[in-house]
């Protein structure tokens, strides 16, 4: 259980420390200014210069752990990476090419798509010359439950025919975005968990209506692709483009949550951090009263709390990480939870306290907090709400002694 | 310490009631549809429709206790009614003219406006033809400071000349929007308390630039003319539009903002009980693994937790409007300062349980939790954030025994 | 809904601060000594001589609202009398009579007992000459459910026969304690809510034992005769000490625990002003790093939270107590389970900071501050635990909405 | 950063494992009856007999680094087995001669003491034939100021005079205890951190008084000899006696404390997991209406959580450990004052839901749970309260901006 960083990650721990100094933070309010004056949902120029850079400099798709296609980087390794990016959330993570939900869609194609899937659609999106959304989540039950799942796929010859209606397909909007993972039923009849298959959709398909953009208090996330509505109706694709077999839907989307939850966890602990130096900075230079933040209790309070979270959060997530790398996504599956319910409650808590240091200005758009602060609240409810992880955690523990 | 509705309160409330139910509920998507049609900083005719229905049914400035202008009500007797419109905090408060800042803007024409004053701009106020906004906070400094404040108001022969810039200025974007008050500096040497004035300034005045809005998480506000900076250059009025004398604006702040703190308080006691039934409704309605959402533990906590939470919040709400109508506002200075530390919270945190129970389309523009949530979040800032109110009813509290 | 204070109540709250001051305060220190010097379970001579001064002022039974046997206070104006006693809860109810268990054992004797139970227990708890116990809960079940009760009260020719084990019999160990009630059940085949009774058992009856006291963090409670576990082993009683009849044990006990609450829950509101006010007094007084206490941050959130939060729950108390004057116990239930969950959290964390600002000598003997908090945090137990409440509270919400 | 079990520690967790299971649990009844019935401060018997077969099985001073007179652990070898005796805090580390005070009085010695105090006392409390007490805190002072001390050590010729009041002398009135350790100013014109002193004082000289037990919450901690208050009046020591020189007390105090934080929260991880096991447990076996209370929702809540805030504070305490191997104490004391901060409170949340979770039950002496949760509560004022480390270590990260 060594959480040091070894030599490959210290490296580029360095670097990516130098890009995000050089390059993202200073594009931070050039982000800004391009999505204010841009029409919705078309792309700022800015992320395509910050790939290039990245690219250029070799920090890129460091996520991947698959040395074939991505940087072979173990969890641990990429963990001190992913906070960094977490600083600058909107930014780094696409930079680089480790933006969710193309993280998560990559992985799944590189461990179960056939070569010519790959081809097709892992190759544009390793090299970022595409995006992809992924179409679980659905509008009229609990899709906490996966049994819930309502889309169905059908086989008719050599297509499969699908229809449903999906939202929270977050990417979909992006006009880059030209390919969707699809989750749906094939077999409503089949035992629990293989009656759901995986399905590529090329997002042009005939019958795919991508209806709007949901919105997180109030951000539509438009530099991402927002999060959309789709409906599906009568989408037909060839029957090759099923992601591994019929009823494998269930297992590939638990391979494919794991990574996805560590990966938004560590950004979190970034993001905390951010918050954590921002509050620290204005406790400093703000004066009320007759004298700085910094000297009046309760914000030192609040710093010192924060410091104490982060660091036990950090601590977690690192050991989660070093358990996927030594017994694997299932054997760390109670840590993965774990930090699944305890870092956005963190960040969450951090964040609050950062924007009432920063009073008015603290929730406008004059600062990053208020958004970080909405992408933390999300996340205790994105890949089942913290209540639903925490009966299963409960339910593990007291098996131990019935 | 009666707190029972008399007879009028009573009647009142049943009429409003109907007109909830009848009119302001069913507004709310139209509202949406029309928000998402228009052009930003256009003004939804629906609000214009409710407020004529409003006013024929006589639901008409009830915040104003001023019998000569205004319906009279004590603020015991007006808390249950603007509780009931926080159920519905975008439409009803404007419909019924009893929204802020106009609130506070006509309270302050009212009580130190001259004849002339009160003609011209609390007169088309009252008839609701006219908006208004309040030009008090000031991006550069710590606003619930009041000496800290920049803008300087000259005089200049028969004129006055200002020159700052504010911030937060609510409703400045509204079409509608005709006069500001602004609070400015006219003797920066005078004792502490005396060194600042309010002026009269219509929107269309010289110098006057309303820049651009500020956002609150996402939300732009739009249908209350949203939160404005404003810039005043060498901007000139006649000396006659000086509220009271030079001298008179830190007295005059603090005359509008009890009832403000209150009204605000009154609201947020409605939002909560609509997020307490929203909250309900869902967990009735939404089944996951098996069972519905109400039958499971956690939500009914939440439940219990909220009604115990409300029940206390709006007592002490009530006690102090009772306070406010029979010792006045400066004897119930503690009690407003408590208002406005606990009810926002309190708001805030049943909000976040009925946003989790909602699961993702709870922090969505589906349900209005996400938009109300930011609302109370923001008030922990408005007007003074909390930890200047704890400071300040702490000191009183050791006095006692000093 | 009027809490003001009717003149009864003013003159009685005034001639209870006087005795408070000038009796009960100063008594604190000498029952300390009383206790440490005498043998556990000794009555300490100070609590006698209050008792005396007490009634010799006519501060006596006023928790009784039957006129005919006591003070004849509505709830309302019993509320700031009983906060009061609360300052000092080991001293004052005792004193005046008004102490758990015998207010509610002499509550169920006015209101169900015969002429002749009356006469013999009523009459001398009345007059303070003995004390009594309530033995309810039990060791080997969960006691919030009244169907789980297996102590066994079976009828022979003219007596009855009890056998059990009964544990929290508070106040058993009293050398004066001369009666207890007994719950237990007559007939276990009857409907749900018919098979319990109560009947009267001397202490001294053969087949009675009082095996232990229970301790409360360490405390003994010794002053007030403990909490016993007691022991029935084949206890004969005359049939006449049976209170009401046959099946009325679970009413009883219904009756009786609506008041002992509300009782509970006002004198909370007292002791969290106690703990209040020790912590304004050492913040005022106590010096680190060169300025007091109160100058420093966090300590004056704390006073500020606590006055915010003990307002609250006052407010809560005397609407329960308005409530249970006008529309009786049963209308009342709702928020008598709401001030059962919210008043002890609130005094235990007032208790609990008040600690912290005392440091080392806030959980030692020296302050009374360490066993008021053991007493608030049993109270989140006493009487079934808060989420038997807060269940039972949210169904009837959701019930508003099914 | 490895936290992984060496082959040493994992031998030693199994050897202890099981000494636990075989004698120290086991013990636990025997403590409380032996406590029960003897005279208050004789020193229980079944004590000494665990120390006995703990030597024998060579589990024995596995605290003290230093490899000439103890076990030669590093702190990161030491915590899984600290931790472990945590869950039977009165018993297991008395049993291995790994209680404080002794523990820290030890390493003063072996770091500090002449040859001939080694000989003297360090040599009997290695072989636990005396325990010892550490004289610092004073009544009348805030004692997290070491300037305040007020404790006079005056050189006489060859003699040492002392005078002064210490409270919270643990372990003081335990009969085997022989020697104090004693803070005090031989020069309070010095330097604020050379003004202090430190010097050995055998209970049994003339003029030290021990005069009563201090309690926590309502227990005396008997069997570890309790917290004394001590009064010194014109104590004379040999001039020998002095530990280092003088002025190099507060130097002393800062090595002596460090490892004592780690210490008490390295046990307080144990502590939680026993909460947590006993939690499990009712939960499963306490039926409630109809249903195991592991089946109804807030329980899991709090079984999930519970882990969650575990784990999280155990590897924050293992990262301190392995700081203070690798950077020295100086160098973790950033983390030393996050642990301090962090895991007491984590420690007592847990303690206070496994004590709700047993009802009634969980106040009393008849579980663990209250005493432990009153040492948790004890451990936030231990060595400093809360507020005065987040201070301190909020200034530190504030440096980092400034």
């Amino acid at each position: 259980m060594d959480f040091a960083h070894d030599a490959t990650t210290e490296q580029l721990r360095r670097e990516l420390l130098e890009f995000m100094e050089d390059f993202v933070l200073p594009a931070e309010p050039v982000l800004a200014r391009q999505l204010a004056e841009a029409d919705p949902w078309v792309k700022p120029e800015v992320i395509e210069e910050l790939k290039a850079e990245a690219r250029r400099r070799g920090l890129w798709n460091l996520f991947l752990p698959d040395r074939e296609h991505g940087a072979g980087l173990t969890n641990l390794q990429y963990a001190p990476l992913a906070e960094i990016t977490g600083r600058s959330p909107h930014l780094a993570p696409e930079a680089l090419n480790c933006a969710a939900p193309d993280t998560g869609n990559m992985e799944v194609l590189a461990m179960f798509g056939s070569a010519g899937q790959q081809r097709e659609w892992l190759r544009p999106l390793l090299d970022g010359r595409i995006r992809s959304a992924f179409c679980m989540t659905e509008p009229e039950v609990a899709s906490s439950d996966a049994t819930n799942i309502a889309t169905r796929i059908r086989r008719e010859g050599d297509e499969y025919v699908i229809d449903g209606r999906k939202w929270w397909s977050s990417g979909a909007m992006n006009p880059e975005c030209a390919i969707f993972i699809v989750m749906g039923k094939t077999d409503p009849d089949a035992e629990r968990h293989r009656q759901q298959s995986m399905i590529l959709v090329p997002r042009e398909t005939p019958g795919v209506r991508v209806e709007r953009g949901m919105r997180v208090f109030g951000y539509d996330d438009a530099s991402h692709g927002g999060h959309a509505e789709v409906v599906f109706e009568g989408v037909r694709v060839p029957a090759s483009n099923l992601i591994g077999g019929e009823g494998d839907g269930f297992a590939i989307a638990q391979a494919r949550l794991g990574p996805g939850r560590v990966h938004h966890c560590m950004r979190l602990i970034g993001m905390a951090e951010r918050a954590l130096e921002l509050m620290c900075r204005r406790a400093l230079e703000r004066v009320a009263f007759g004298r700085p933040l910094a000297e009046q209790g309760v914000v030192r309070e609040w710093i010192a709390e924060s410091r104490v979270r982060i660091e036990q959060a950090r601590l977690l997530v690192l050991k989660t990480a070093w358990l996927m790398d030594t017994v694997g996504n299932k054997g760390a599956h109670t840590e993965i939870q774990a930090i699944k319910i305890a870092v956005p409650l963190m960040a969450e808590w951090v964040l609050d306290k950062a924007i009432q240091a920063h009073g008015a200005a603290g929730v406008s758009q004059d600062h990053p907090l208020a958004e970080l602060w909405a992408s933390a609240r999300t996340l205790r409810l994105a890949d089942g709400p913290d209540e639903v992880h925490r009966v299963s955690l409960a339910k593990r523990e007291l098996k131990r002694y019935a």
